[in-house]
C-alpha cells in the first residue's frame, strides 16, 4: 500500500468550504484502491496573519516540503492589505517550490452554458510560466505618497526559465491529438522578453518537429478567445499574460466555479500544488454557496500528477456526469461535493 | 473660415485603404461648413524603412508637430523585424507627442452582432494611459542567445503620469450619465505600481465626489467583459492592461473592424492622433476587403477633439445608420467609405 502525504492549505473564505469537498472526493476516489491519504492541515492565510503577523515561515515551508502534494483552497481577505498574502503566501509557495508550470485547462464540458453565442468545441490548456516574469516581485518605489513618486515593476525572464516551461508545453502539445502550440506574448512592444520567448519556441521546436506552432500577441489572443476559442490547443505564455488569459478562458467555459489548476514542479524537487483558479470570494464565504467543482477538478489533476491515472479519470468522469445533469438546480457546496463523491464511489 | 492642418500617416497594409476612406468622409463632413482641411501625407512605415532605414526622424516629428491633428491608418509589416516600427514609429509618436490619454470606446451599436450570447447594452470607454507603464521601452537583455540570457522589461509609473490620466478619466466619467469609474490593475501582485494607481484614484476622487468608483484586477476584468460588460462605464488603466482590454472590448462589440481610438494630448502641447484599433492586416491588404468603419469612427473622434461637435455627430450618425442597415452585405472598402460619405452629406 502507498500512502500520500497531502499538505492542505484551505486558506481563506470559500477556500475552506471547497477544500472540504475536494478532500471528500479524494477519499472516495482512493477508497479500496490500496492507496491511502494522510492530510495535514496548515493554518495559513488571513486569520494566521492577524493572529501572528506571519504569512509563511521557513518552518511552514520546510514542513510543506516533506509532503507529496499540496491542495490549496483560496488565499486573500479584504481585512489584509492587498499583496501581503498574495505575495507572502501564495506566490511564495509557487516560487519557493519551483512551480514553473502553472497548468490551466480551458475546457467547455457538455451541459455547461458558455456566455459565447457560438462557443464551438473548447478544449485547450494554458501552460502559464509560474516563477518569472512580472511576478518576481522585483519592483520598488521612491518618494511614495508625494507628487514625485516613481513606482517600477520589473519583469525578469531567463533563458533557463523560459526554456524549461516551453519544453514542457511542447511535450504536452505532442501528447495531444492536434499537436499544436500557440505562444502568446507581446514581442512587438516588450521586445527583450518577447524575443527571448520567440527564439526559445523556435529552438525547442527542433526537438518536437511534429508539433506545429503559431504566435499571437496577447491582445489578439483575447479576441480569438472570444471569436474562435476552438483554434487553441496548447497555449504557452508568461506569468502575467497567463493570469489574464486563464480568467478569460474560465469565463468562456462556464465560469471560475469550474476552472481547475495545477502548479507543477515537473522535476519533482518539491511538491506540486493544486488549486481552483477562483479566489476566496469573501462576499459568499461561509454560506455554502461556492461551487466546489473547480477544486474537485483540481483534485483530478493532483491524482494524475501522482500517477493515479485511473482514479483521476473517475473524478473527472464524475464531474462530467454531474455537469450534464445539474441543469439549473441550486445546490449547496456540500451537496455538490457529496453527490460528486457518491458518483466517484460508483 | 478655419483651416485644419492634418498630418496623415496611412502607414502599412490596409492602413492605406482605410485612411483614404476616412479622408473622404472627413471631406464630406466639412463640406459647406466653412471649415477646410489641408492633409499632408507622411511617408512613414515599412516601405520608408526598407528604402532608408528610417522609422521617424527628428525632422518628421518636427513637421508633424506643426499640424492640428494626425490621422493614422496602421503600422507594421511582417517584412520588418517585430518591434522596429511599433517602437520606432507608432509608440514614438504616442510618447513624443505626449498622448497620455488613449481613448477607446467599447460600444455595441444597434444592428451589430456580438459574439456574446447575451451582450446587453455595452457602452463604456477605456481611458488607457499612453506614455508610461511597461511600454516605456525601459528593458534590456544580457547574454542574448546563450543559455544564460536574462531579459528584463521595466514598467515605469509616476505620480505625475498616473494622476493626469486618472484626472482625465474622472472628468469623462463625470460627464456621462452613470458617472462611474473602474480602475483596472493588478495591485495584489504588482504592488508598487498598483498601489500608486489605487492611491491616486482615491485621492483624485475627492475632486469628483459625484463619481462612484470600483476596482478590478485585470484578470477579473476579462471575466466581466465576457459575462457582464454592461457594468462598465469608464475604465481607467495602464498602458499594457489597456492594450489587452481594448482588444477584448472590440471583440465583444463586433470586432476590430469597428473599434476606434484617439491618442489624446489633453494639454494640447502637440497634435493628438486618431487611429483604428486594428493593425495593418497584411493578409487582406490591397484587396479592398478592410472595413474602414473603425477609421471613420476615429475621424468622428478627431472632429470632436477639434471642437467640431456637430460634424462629429453627423459622422457617428452615418455609421450608426449604416450599421443598422448593412446586414450581411459584402462591400468593398471603397463602397463602405463612399456610402458613409454620402450619408454624411445627407
Ligand atoms: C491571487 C493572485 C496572486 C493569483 C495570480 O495572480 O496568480 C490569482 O489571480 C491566480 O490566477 O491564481
Ligand atoms: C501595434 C502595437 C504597438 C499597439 C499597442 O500595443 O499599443 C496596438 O496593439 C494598439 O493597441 O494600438
Amino acid at each position: 500500500t502507498r500512502n500520500i502525504e497531502l499538505a492542505v492549505v484551505a486558506g481563506d473564505g470559500i477556500g475552506i468550504e471547497v477544500v472540504e469537498q475536494g478532500l471528500a472526493v479524494l477519499d472516495a476516489a482512493l477508497a479500496g484502491t490500496g492507496t491511502t491519504i494522510s492530510p495535514t492541515a496548515f493554518d495559513l492565510g488571513a486569520q494566521r496573519w492577524h493572529r501572528t503577523g506571519e504569512t509563511l515561515t521557513d518552518e511552514d515551508l520546510a514542513s510543506i516540503r516533506t509532503h507529496d502534494a499540496i491542495l490549496l483552497g483560496a488565499i486573500g481577505d479584504p481585512s489584509v492589505p492587498s499583496g501581503v498574502l498574495e505575495r507572502g503566501l501564495l506566490l511564495k509557495l509557487r516560487f519557493a517550490l519551483d512551480h514553473y508550470v502553472n497548468l490551466r485547462p480551458g475546457k467547455l464540458y457538455k451541459g455547461v452554458k458558455s456566455p459565447l453565442a457560438e462557443p464551438g468545441e473548447i478544449d485547450f490548456v494554458v501552460v502559464r510560466e509560474g516563477t518569472e516574469g512580472p511576478y518576481v516581485g522585483n519592483g520598488g518605489a521612491i518618494r511614495v505618497g508625494t507628487p514625485h513618486e516613481v513606482a517600477n515593476e520589473v519583469s525578469v525572464n531567463t533563458a533557463f526559465g523560459v526554456e524549461r516551461v516551453v519544453r514542457d508545453a511542447f511535450a504536452r502539445a505532442q501528447a495531444r491529438p492536434r499537436k499544436h502550440l500557440t505562444l502568446v506574448h507581446k514581442h512587438n512592444v516588450l521586445v527583450h522578453a518577447g524575443h527571448l520567448w520567440r527564439r526559445t519556441v523556435e529552438a525547442v521546436n527542433a526537438d518536437f518537429p511534429d508539433v506545429t506552432t503559431d504566435y499571437l500577441h496577447v491582445d489578439a489572443a483575447t479576441i480569438f478567445l472570444t471569436t474562435n476559442p476552438s483554434r487553441f490547443d496548447v497555449i504557452v505564455t508568461d506569468n502575467l499574460f497567463g493570469d489574464i488569459l486563464t480568467d478569460q478562458a474560465a469565463a468562456i467555459t462556464g465560469g471560475i466555479g469550474l476552472a481547475a489548476s495545477a502548479n507543477i514542479n515537473p522535476d519533482r524537487t518539491a511538491p506540486s500544488m493544486f488549486e481552483p483558479v477562483h479566489g476566496s470570494a469573501p462576499d459568499i464565504a461561509g454560506q455554502g454557496k461556492a461551487d466546489p467543482t473547480a477544486t474537485v477538478l483540481s483534485v483530478a489533476m493532483l491524482l494524475d500528477h501522482l500517477g493515479l491515472t485511473e482514479e483521476s479519470r473517475r473524478v473527472e468522469a464524475a464531474v462530467e456526469a454531474d455537469l450534464v445533469e445539474r441543469g439549473a438546480r441550486v445546490r449547496s457546496t456540500t451537496e455538490v461535493g457529496t453527490e460528486l463523491a457518491d458518483r466517484v464511489r460508483g
